[in-house]
């Protein structure tokens, strides 16, 4: 066996290629993606300087540091929260980690330093490091009930957590007390000593990265351990059955995503990384036709993952409801985990299309404009009169923090890691995936290839890429033309073409320091229509504009009409406006109409259902304006929908 | 105060007229309804013969007797289940009580008498009882959890299981054992002593039951603190919210139904058997205001209440998925109570129009055509490629019994008191509001009006009234007008007449023995669309035939099409073929298409949602073959659906 590298690597999310390992595209270097202006780095400034604060302040106030404090018997008090509360620190320390490695601050320097340290005095003497469980359960209760108790899954968080920090400031502090979590878990986890799988994946992959940044087989091997061990129905609890858990069937007969989402789509995404590791061609082929069948059958027009509330699970095939879908916040974000991997792994550039719509509309939504509220749950619809019920409901508009807050840290340290999702490198070049203001470096032979974008994207189509640096040989840059373009136009030097097809556009030759390349893809908005069998968007359409899915929101409409009653005709004309609010969109005004609006006389009949006649029902015309779905609920809570029903006759 | 009668009251389901109360219709005397044949007494025969049987079998097996044993000291163990797993004895005591007023039977009297003497054995000195919290609680804890520990809501049970015992049997046994625990409550209970309220409603319309049958003032002034206790959001526990127990708002204020479909409908009831008790006009008047809204915006086309899993709850106003949908069985059940409380209070038809689709669409699906088993979660559509999940998921089939067994013996005590919702009196006539083959009879002065009603109802609409007794004087009979009947013929024996309009036809007049009315009701299919809000069912149709809502299920397809594609033409013609199968139903056959299948070279597709275009979907010409959808799932689980999508362009 090749002795594994241990030189530092760009992210934790990011999987590098290795020596065994076969990927078809390489994570930048470290330091050679930089987001610096645009809409991207608004959304990151606020998640560094308002988000993180924020979260501080929740880690606090929620008790959840006060657990460490007390484990280490640094203070008295009672233990706070759920089971697997610790991981919300190790998110928050994950997302530090990658802002201090985007840029020094003192305040997040310091903060990370006396939260890091709570956390290693908190560790035990041989390894074991939970917190919540360390107050609630005895040392006998260990691992007793992996359905739940999450010990794995806060360790996969702490993993990943240590390996950014030691990648963006190489303190090895929390690597280290990783390693000797790693050591208790190989003494305690393995054939013929405890057997059981972890209830909730994610350790899986963030194994896989321990190895990566430490080379400690033992690690990689676990990993493998506990995908292989799946799919027996270890796991079953507590009415939940072994689906819920993606335990009913190995990873390798798998057909489709079943099951709660997050534990799921974490699972496939530690899956890709043993078949990376492993060569596993076999593997990996069947994880694609996995996500296909995923994409096919499974997944919201915005990338959301996760129709049912009970379980936070996946629906049936096609069963995607919009009026009380579920669409968890971290699904999003395990889904563009997931993408990333097949992506570095295949090449194939539909992974980044799914990337791209899974950031601007099944993550982006997840957080408020400013930075520090969240949805748990992102419907695609909200009605007029809805009822206020749980506390993770959109109902309740966006929360600063929850009492089970994975989301929040989660899109954190998402937005501090972006910049590593938008380029890769191979041997000969630079692939752009995502389009994002920002320098991207690629390593050409001993030389580079730098790029510098510069773009109004998603709201405007204009990419520009000037060349910054240029090595003397003949390199490869690519381009993606996103799958919705129904057009693209590039000037490579020589004017503006069509791009035949979409895809990818590669450009290999010799570049020039400070030439551009300008790429104008159409952003003409459009309709599309789901599946036939996606019944619950039946005789609707939903409304695209560039990458983003647009909806159309109470708050922009004019007179009375509610959007419960909204008929739009999608054969008609539309406007664009850009506008100032919501910082800066392009608002869609849609030719349309007004159903009548139920009336009291109506609820006094004595039964709603009514019989079927071939006329349209009576309509008033209306124009609807839509705005991009991730900018809902930002001016207070109320109606909105991303389905819009086709007024009978559209043509 | 009027001392309150004590006679005999025909049902612990159907509140008699007092003398206090106001109501317009009374149900009738005991013994004055029987149903003797057709379709309703075949269901009944086999819930009489099979059904309580194995509810007995299920009882032991699940040791819901034994707890009762442990607790009395009579047989040692460890008790199981639920901790209102005592209800569920009682349910099947009250329906064992109704069948012996049915007709006699000695394998039933004798269990009766074993079962009521385990219950009266295991109530605590001071009348306490409830074996599952006496043997996992101490004495202390008590009514500590309302929310949850179901105490309250047993006793509901309770009471209306010894009501029904001994208006049926004369025994008292039970009433005494309710009566020490009236007395008990009513020391624990009321103003400056415990003033909580019930987690689960259900005691209260128990307690005005028990009222009317002992006319123990204190049971109704019980009944009223819990109802007038209840919206201050007393309730909210394990994440659920006061909205989730009907507590947010009093009911003098709520608007509509909300939270738990069973919890909202039971405690309707109960606060409309104390609008009718302490006739209270303002109270009945917005509970009917109540129930309008509910069923304009919350009912599904079969009467199916709620449709959120998380809670068992109702949706916001029009969510109703179909693919989804909850429409628990006791939901059905319990707006079945409130409608016939507010039939007989106000008098208005409409009441009874609802009981009967419920009945037949609600109710009716939740238990096999063998009359054992049973679903818990009624959903309008199945998919194929559902996937297992949680025990009461339709998905699994009917099932003879679940771990939390509510449905089966309450579908049994309906099924059981079933005669008593056909029809009423008041001091001058009969009212027919069910059809039903049987006898019932009104008292008209010391004289009787009785009719003998034979039919092929709900598949056949002509139903033959035979006087068979009648009185001297001038007397009223009335037969209800289906509210979806498009035309009924009448003959009251000058021929058949065209009724005009739908809701009750009124005969005053001398009636003679063996005189026979003829009522003729249009049944041809007919497809009914939903409002236009009701998004889940946008561009579908719903066929129904009679009373009936039609569904098609997979098993009666012909060629390899599936139900997931279907398509129909409601324009078009249809064809009605009784058929054998199922015990003897119409099915009709609907012309219409196959949409295409989705093909692994779709899914093979990076992307499922595409442009919208003016021109229909391509679609093979299909003839879809529909049955009544409560007979659905009882030639195995397959693929149904009850909504249907319109072909595009159907005229």
């Amino acid at each position: 066996m090749t002795a594994p590298t241990t030189s530092r690597r760009p992210s934790t999310l990011a999987p590098p290629v290795r020596t065994r390992a076969r990927t078809a595209l390489s994570p930048l270097a470290p330091g050679h993606a930089h987001i610096s202006g645009g809409f991207w780095w608004t959304r990151q400034d606020r998640n560094r300087v308002d988000a993180l604060a924020a979260g501080y302040e929740q880690l606090e106030a929620s008790g959840t540091l006060d657990n460490f404090r007390i484990a280490a018997g640094t203070c008295t008090g009672r233990v706070k929260g759920m089971i697997f509360q610790d991981s919300d620190v190790y998110k928050w320390l994950e997302a530090v980690a990658h802002e201090i490695g985007r840029a020094e601050d003192p305040l997040l320097r310091s903060r990370q330093e006396e939260v890091t340290a709570l956390v290693a005095a908190a560790q035990q003497p041989d390894g074991y490091l939970n917190s919540v469980h360390q107050l609630r359960h005895g040392p006998e209760e260990r691992y007793s009930d992996l359905a739940w108790n999450h010990e794995l899954y806060c360790y996969g968080h702490l993993f990943q957590a240590a390996v950014a920090q030691a990648r963006s400031t190489g303190k090895t502090t929390l690597l280290d007390v990783s390693l000797r979590v790693l050591d208790h878990l190989v003494a305690v986890f393995g054939v013929g000593r405890h057997e059981g799988v972890p209830g909730h994946p994610e350790i899986e992959m963030a194994l896989v990265e321990l190895y990566r940044e430490t080379g400690r087989d033992h690690a990689l091997e676990l990993a493998r351990f506990f995908v292989d061990r799946r799919g027996h129905g270890y796991l079953s609890s507590l009415g939940h059955e072994p689906t819920y858990f993606s335990d009913r069937v190995p990873v390798r007969e798998a057909s489709t995503v079943e099951g709660h989402a997050v534990r799921a789509l974490y699972l496939a995404a530690g899956a890709t990384d043993l078949a990376i590791e492993g060569a596993d061609i076999e593997l990996l082929a069947h994880l694609r036709s996995v996500f296909a069948t995923m994409l096919a059958t499974k997944t919201y027009v915005t990338g959301g993952m996760g129709s049912r509330w009970v379980g936070e699970a996946y629906g049936d095939p096609y069963e995607l409801s919009t009026d009380h879908g579920y669409a968890e916040t971290c699904a999003g974000i395990a889904v563009l985990q997931w993408a990333w991997r097949l992506l570095l792994a295949s090449g194939d550039e539909q992974y980044a299309d799914v990337i791209e719509r899974t950031l601007f509309n099944a993550i982006l939504p997840g957080v408020s404009l400013d930075g520090t509220e969240f949805f748990y749950v992102n419907p695609l619809q909200l009605r007029s009169g809805a009822q206020l019920t749980g506390g993770t409901s959109a109902v309740n508009g966006r929360r600063g923090w929850f009492q089970c807050a994975c989301c929040p840290p989660n899109v954190m340290r998402t937005l501090s890691s972006l910049d590593q999702y938008i380029a890769t490198a191979t041997e000969g070049g630079l692939q752009i995936h995502q389009f994002a203001s920002g320098t991207y470096t690629a390593n050409v032979g001993l030389e580079r290839l730098g790029i510098e974008v510069t773009t109004g994207y998603p709201h405007d189509g204009r990419v520009v890429l000037r060349v910054v640096e240029a090595p003397e040989t003949v390199a490869s840059l690519s381009v993606r033309i996103p799958a919705w373009a129904e057009s693209a136009l590039l000037d490579a030097g020589d004017g503006l073409q069509e791009v035949a097809g979409s895809g990818v556009q590669v450009l290999d030759r010799r570049f020039q320091i400070g030439e551009e390349i300008v790429l104008d893809i159409d952003m003409s908005p459009r309709f599309v229509t789901a599946p036939h069998r996606v019944d619950a968007s039946r005789g609707t359409v939903a409304l695209e504009r560039g990458p983003l899915v647009y909806a159309i929101e109470q708050a922009d409409q004019e007179g009375s009409a509610l959007v419960d009653d909204a008929l739009v005709d999608p054969g008609a004309p539309v406007v664009e406006h850009p506008i100032e609010d919501l910082d800066g969109v392009v608002a869609v005004d849609l030719t349309g109409a007004a159903a009548p609006e139920p009336s009291a006389a109506t609820i006094d009949r004595s039964w709603p259902y009514a019989p079927w006649t071939p006329e349209p029902a009576p309509a008033k015309a209306h124009v609807w304006r839509a705005i991009p779905y991730f900018a809902w609920a930002n001016r207070g809570i109320g109606p909105m929908r991303v389905w819009l029903p086709v007024i009978s006759g559209s043509r």
